[in-house]
This record gives C-alpha cells, structure tokens and sequence, in this order.
C-alpha cells in the first residue's frame, strides 16, 4: 500500500542472481543512513534464480547526497552482489512525445489525464504523420510537428523525428495508434522508453487488421495489449493487457468500438505504471510491481 | 450484428403480454409495407411472460408516411396486443446536457467520443455547481452554466436548470460525477432520461463514499454502476456494470484511482446504449438489445 | 430468458440467405400449427447476408407429427429460402463418451455434474490411453477403455476406438485433456461432435506446452479455449474462452494450477450449450444462441 | 514465485506496527542461522502503518530446533517490536471437514481436488443436515455424519458436531452450500477456521435467496464470495471474490446455473490459499499473500 510522499524520494529498482543477505543488506544500509522506507516491493524468480527489487525512501534526512546515491551502491553492492540498479528521483519529471495518426481515442485518454494531473509527467510535443489531430493538439495547447511518411521518405522523416525528441529532451515515447512501424535504428535510440498498444491480445493476431482477424477466427474474447516496443514487431515486454467478451452477433465495426476502449485504458495504464518507476524489465519480460 | 443502415430508419421499442403471433404480426406488417428490417431483437420474459422487441428498418420505400407509422401502430397493434411501443428515428439528434461537479475523468471521455463522432448527439450545454471545469467547456466550445448549490438554494437552482434544458430542448442529462443529489421534482421532469454513474458495485455501497466503505469492508472487486435516475437515490434501473480485483495493498487513494476508469468506460456504455435506442426500462429493469 | 418445458419440445436450428419473410414464415407456420414457442432467438449477419435461427416449440398440441416435421421443413421451407436445417427433440439423450489421459480434473468437473443431473445427457463410456484414471471411472460405475498409443499402433487402435464409439451409439466425444492429436479420418466420423479444450487463449498459443509458452512471453493474461475439432490442430470453430490474469509472481507451475480452473469450466459450459442445442456452426465459427 | 520446497519449512506469518529495521532484523536473523528463505512477501499499509509479512525457510540446516523456533521468535521480536506471529510447519498436514447439504457442486469440487493432491490436506469427515450427499462421501470413502436440525435441536446438534470436529483433530471447517447458520457459540470455538462459501457479490445481497434478489434488482453482474465465519452473518474477513456478467434473458434458473460455477471455484480458491498459509486476518480484512 502506498501513498505518494510529500517529500522528495529516491526511487531504486533492482536485479540481481538471488542469494542469501541482499534485501537485510540494502533495508539495513537505507536504515542505518536514515533513509524513511515508503515503498519495498520484491520477489524472487525461483526458476531462474533472480532477484527484482523495488524500493524507494525519502531524501530529507538521509545522510548520503543525493547526488552521490548511485556511486554508493556501485561501490556497496554492485560488484558484490554481482546487482543491476537504475535509480530515480521522485522530482524527475520525465518528458513524453505522444506519437498519433489519425485516431484519437488514445489521444484524448492521455491528455485528459494530463490535464487532470494524474500524472506526474510533461508532454512537451505530440508528433503525427498526419495533420488530422493538429487541432485537437492546439486546443490543448500543445506543440505538434507533423511528419508525413511514405515508402521512400521514411529514413529521413524519422531523422528529423529523433532530431526534435533529443531537442525536447524526450525520454518517453507513446505510441497512441501510431501506424507506422518504427526502424530499428529509431527504437535503438530509445531503448524500453518507447510505449506501444497494439489492438489484440497478443501474440494472437500480430501485425494489421488484428480485429479482422479476430473476426474471421471467430474468438469469443478480444483484447489489447501494451508493450515497450523492440526491433521486433509486436514482440516487446508486454506491460499491460485486457479483454473483452464479445459473440457472434458483433461485427468487425462493433470489435473496432469495444476495442478502442481496451486500446486506451491498457495503454494509460502501461503509462502510469512506467511514470511510476513501477516496471523493470527483464529477459524480455516485464516486472510490474505493486 | 448491425451495421447502421446510410438511409433513414425508424426504431420501434416493444413490450406487451407475450401471445402468439405477435412476432410473426410485426414482421409481416413491415414487409409488406416494404419497410426493409436491418434490426431485429427480441425475447421474452418466461417468468413474467412478458414479450421484448426492438426492431429497425429503413424508411425509403416504407409505404406509410413517417408521421402515420405511430398512428397505425397504435391502431393495429397497441390494442390488439396490449403493447406499449415508443418510436424513433435515425435522423432525430439527442439533445445531451452533461452535469459535472470538479472531477473531470467523465467529462473528457464524453467530449472525447463527441469530437469524435463517434456519437449521433449534440451536447450544447454543460452544467456545473462549481466552476473549476469551466476552461474545459471552453476549450472545446461548448456553453458552462455553473449554478452553486447549498442547502438553502437548491430548489430555485434546480428551477433555473430545468428552465435552461427547457429552452435547450434537452432529452437527455447525464450526470458525470456530478456531486449532487437531484430533487424529486427535478427527476420527475426527466423519466428515463437521466443517467448517472454510482462509484460502487450497486446494490453494493450506495450512497456516499462508496471507496472508503469497501476498502473499510475488505473487498477484493470493486466496481461502477450506470443508471437512471429515479427518485430512490442509487436505486433506479440499472444500464451497466463493471468491475475490477483489488488486494489488500490498494490503498483507497488507489480504489479511486482505478474506480475512475471504471467510471468512464461504464458511463459512456450506457449513454452509447442510450443514444442507439437500445434500452427499454421494465419494472425497474432494463432490457438492453443487442 | 428459457425455462425447460415439462413437455416434449422440438429445437429447429436454422440458417439461409437473408431475405425478407423468413421470420415471419417460420412463426406463422408454427403458430398456424398449434406449436407454443416457447423459446426463439435469431440474428443476422449483416456482411454475409446471413439469417440464424433456434426456435424451440411445444409438441404436444403441434398439429404435425413428430415425424414429419422434418418432411415439412424440407418441403415449405427448405427449397424455397435455401436454408439449412437440424431437428432436435427434447426427448433424445446425447450419448458421450468422455477421452482422458492422467489429469483428473475436466473428467471429475464432468462426472460431477452428469451425478448431479445438471445435463441431459448419457455418459456410457469412458476412453483413456491411460490406465490412471480408471479408478475414479470406476468408483462413479462407467465403464473405462485403456487404448494406448505410440507411433507405431495409432491407426489400429483408432479403428477400435471407433468400433467402440459407434457400438456404444455415442454422438458426442468430449476430451478432457486427452494428450493425443485425433487422426483426420477419425475426426471425419464425428463432423461438429467432438469438443477440446486447449489451455491457451486460442489461437495464441496453439500446440504442445502453452503455458511454457505463455510464461515465456511473458503475458499478463492466460486462457482457455473450447473448441470442435477439426482436421486443422487447435483450429475448429470456437466455442467458449475465459481467462485469469496473471503476474511476474506466477511460476509456471502456478499458470498451470490457474489454468486447470479455467479448462474445466470452458470445457463444461461448451458441452452444456452442445447438449442444448445452442450451438451451430458456420464457415468454422459458431453462432451461440443465448 | 514460489516452488514448493521439498524439504521441511517453517512458515511465519507477521504483522506489528510499521518500524524501521522490522524487515532487516527478521531476514537478517534467518540469514544468520542458515535458514534459507525460499518466500517472502511482505507490504506495509501505510494508512494504519501496519507492517504485514510472510516469510518461509527451510529447516534441514537451520540452526534453531524446529520445537524451539517460537520461543525465539517471542523473545527476539514479539516484545521488541510489539509483534504478533502464527508458526506453521510444512509437514503438518491440515484436517479438514466438509458441511454440506444437498448440492453438490461444492462437494464435487473439493474431494477432486483431494483426490488429485492438489491440496495437502487431510479431509476425515464430511458432516451435513441430511443425507442426500451421503452416497458421494461413500464413493469417495470418506466418513459421512448427519446432524438434521429443526428449530427446536440445533443446539444440541451443534455440541455432537464439535464434540465430532475435536474428536477428528479438525482444524479447517469449510462449508460448502451448507444452508444453516452456525451459532455464535460453535463459530467462537473455531476462529479464523471456517470457511463460507456465500452465493453473492458481499456486501450486496446478504443473507438469504441472493440471485432472486439480484435478479430483482436487475444488476448485470452477479458474484460468490468465499469468507471466514464470524458471529455476524455473510459479514467475516472477505477472501476471494469473483464475478459473471449476465443479462436481462437470464432467468433466476440461469442465474443459479452460473453461479454454481463461480461458488465452486472461489470457495475452493479460498481454501487453497488457507492450506497454504497465505492468509493473514487483521481487522476484519484479509492479506493475501502472493
């Protein structure tokens, strides 16, 4: 159970092979520097033998320098517990790019919540391939670039693409039913901070017209699946998914309207939880922690 | 399964005691009047032996007049069959006025389906008693009438608000998170044409604080119930339901969190269900077609 | 909404081209005839045109023999609307014999519900390519065959299975997690009269060791799938799916503890809907009435 | 995740006021005395600031003696950080007893899950108010005791059933559908140790004949709820939960059918998860470890 703290935190998430003394070790370490523990969440893989840990704790009375943080848990527990960490700070405010097309559901569902300050989160760009959102970007008041892309432009559309987001200082990338497949030269840029929902439960029905293909299949569940977005299409660790019930008498439109209801909430919710520092990705699967 | 027909249509919603022959007596006058059905969906009540039909079908080559079918109906059939029928048609908009109180989750997931379009519906009008959600009416161009209420004032509020959807020709209210209870009076000027969203699994947790009374219980779902208003609070027909697990580490700061998704989707299903003619209220229950 | 008749019923499943009159023929023609309908459902499949059918009527006062309303359907309708027609009487008992290999729990599911009368249905008979199970078959007095498999005396012990199967007049093959692939030329004797269940989310998933698979994948969400068999593996018309969430935390032994839940109650609540005569089967996917 | 050992653990089961150090002395203290810890979970409710774990090792090489484990416990931890525990052992095989009345899906559910080891527990007795079910205790082998209660016996009956549980060593009473209410008396002389099955989503629909008052109230979601009994009726800590969607053409027969189905299946969850030692009751409420 947890609620936010007032105060500014440091956020620590951890792998490393499982072995005896690891978490008395860090608690006892964060304990004795007076660091006030709000959040421990860990767990151990017993059939690879590895160790996920996520805790974080408050900064005002702990005696280690903020900025110093990572250099002693490199130093402590890095080498000795042979331990992988990425560490955060609760006043970071990441900066995510909202990548969209021509649909807007996703759209509206992110910005609805930035707007409400759900998120700790700036959204300083939203990026398309078309200009049919523009409008909607302007009354939120937010910058759009538009970037057509066709078979032959799509290598330097993307340059500029990357161009702006390392102006804008962009470390999340949401992918809001963009449709377009992003080269790999574009995702090695941003390695597990690009967002993707893909409109199926995959691995059912990779790649397009998923609700097509569930309609010719005749499943009785549809659903959606967000996931960080790798070389591979559609492949990536999977953060989030739903479903849905539907029958015989629900056409391809009607799959498409209970869909993008899906779409929208299990991408958010992939959102909220990367805003969180709540995923660790491992072996191409996902860590989701409480 | 259903695909809007491109023509105009009329819809017939029927219940009457179940009979031989009534089926066969709808169908068989629709098409020989060359009224070309794209809608139909019917049961009945074994328990009640009560018999349910929506039925649709186009207009254009209809050999009676639009503005006679109610007549013939009423003749042919509402006596005959002691059934009560309400006709509409595909090319009457809704008038929605949506009420809202400072929580914007609803408010945006119903703006968001209206630019859109993915509603046949105007929403000329939003009515608050606060005016923190006013910029957000006016970000997308709609009018905000805010009338604060307290205990002493709410019956001449409530005398202006009707007086307003009155002259708007409002037909149907929708209460998103609006944090008032409507009079009496109110309701009985709008039969069936309110709906609001209960954050509960009603019957569950009616009344106030629903998330503090089931985090108090130790549930392990929670939920969110749309209905229409009648004059029992949380008490009228039910449209729709959902629900979602929660544990022991949910917090109830989190219940509202993920109640808040919960919310929206369940609201706008049921104004959806609503604006598609496909909700018929018996007894304090719906019927909800296909 | 259905309760059973105390009288003998006939069940008619019909689907034909769309067309104007159908409907109404159908239910004229049994009204006309003294058959009280006690149950119709019907919908149409508006991208192909296509009208589906269950009405089920009593026969007791029905002016036409039991057996000859067959011959009337064929004559009245059967030309003239080039439908496709099966009749069911309430009267006949399925006959099934239930396939198993080592795990108990769909065969346990199945018998508990057949001793508790919850389906109409015989269950004479008993088919493993184990001997494990026998015990319990025998401790609920059905009579258990033991035709082990290997590479080399599949096709000779299907002849026998047959044999046994067509001896003991079944007409309804459930496996219940039987661990063998069904030859082509045995599934041909059973066309839409055998139902499996896979323990995966069809179509993800298909094959050998879903749920190794599906840890690997690393899903959030796993399934089972009840489904006829076809000559195409884990490809047949589906019939009912469900599916439970899952987490980082789950081990595969703990997905394939979650998962045996799910298989039973898929696997049964797709025989109940077979043995009502819910289910018909179209272009490989199924219509199920409600 | 969480393989079962195949050595001998302890499992211990905490809760105290949330502290700093709580976590690290405990882990630190089995560290030190080679017990190795094969799971722990462990979370803190930051509202009440309770701090809540579970943690299991193994025994072979653990320095304490097993008999002498809770005496250490209370002297290192109980008084210093105002610690309330319950110690168990892998090796102690529960002894469950079954009350039932005349359905039997509950029944059917729990003996082949027995039957299966699925479970390890130890079920002597199957007790019920009459004598339907006897027949299925006899096939599976397992004593059957009829106690028929009236107005006028039910207290004397009751002292012949503990008299019987005490007598059988019965540490787990689960009743399965058993349609009488305990007295306040019997449940007080088994604490946390009884284990109801009620056929509703609790709170909603309490007390008796719940899916006729659902289907009144016309919700569109019906439930089960499995809970530890307590002096006030349908109203212990609530374990699991689950739910079904259903609709207007469900009559109460239906409703009762699907029902059925959920009931089995979260009482035998919630069973699963007592004979695991993952439950912890505080307030009311319970902690369900992972």
């Amino acid at each position: 159970m947890y609620t936010p703290s007032t105060k500014e935190t440091a956020i620590l998430l951890i792998h490393c092979p499982d072995q005896k003394g690891i978490l008395a070790a860090v608690t006892q370490f964060l304990n004795e520097n007076k660091g006030n523990i709000i959040y421990l969440d860990q767990n151990v893989d017993r059939a690879e033998s590895i160790f996920f840990m996520r805790v974080e704790w408050e900064l005002d009375l702990f005696a280690i320098p903020k900025e110093k943080i990572a250099e002693y848990f490199e130093t402590l527990f890095a080498k000795k517990f042979n331990l992988q960490f990425t560490l955060h700070f609760s006043n970071e405010r990441p900066r995510m790019a909202l990548f969209v097309s021509k649909m807007s559901h996703c759209m509206f569902d992110i910005l609805a919540r930035y707007m409400a300050a759900e998120w700790v989160v700036d959204i300083p760009v939203i990026v398309s391939n078309h200009n049919d959102l523009k409008p909607i970007a302007e009354r939120f008041g937010i910058e759009f670039y538009c970037f057509p892309k066709n078979g032959a432009n799509k290598e330097e559309q993307e340059i500029k693409e990357i161009t702006l987001l390392k102006e804008k200082k962009i470390d999340l990338i949401v992918l809001g039913r963009y449709m377009q497949v992003l080269s790999d030269k574009f995702v090695s840029n941003f390695p597990n901070q690009i967002i993707n929902i893909h409109h199926s439960f995959l691995p059912a029905f990779a790649g397009a017209k998923p609700y097509h293909a569930a309609h010719e299949r005749g499943v009785k569940i549809i659903g959606a699946t967000s996931h960080y977005v790798t070389a591979d299409l559609d492949a990536g660790p999977i953060i989030a998914q739903d479903v849905v019930r539907i029958s015989h008498v629900d056409s391809i439109e009607s799959l498409v309207r209970k869909g993008r209801d899906l779409e929208k909430i299990v991408l958010s919710e992939a959102v909220y939880k990367h805003l969180q520092r709540k995923i660790l990705v491992f072996n191409n699967r996902t860590i989701i922690f409480n």
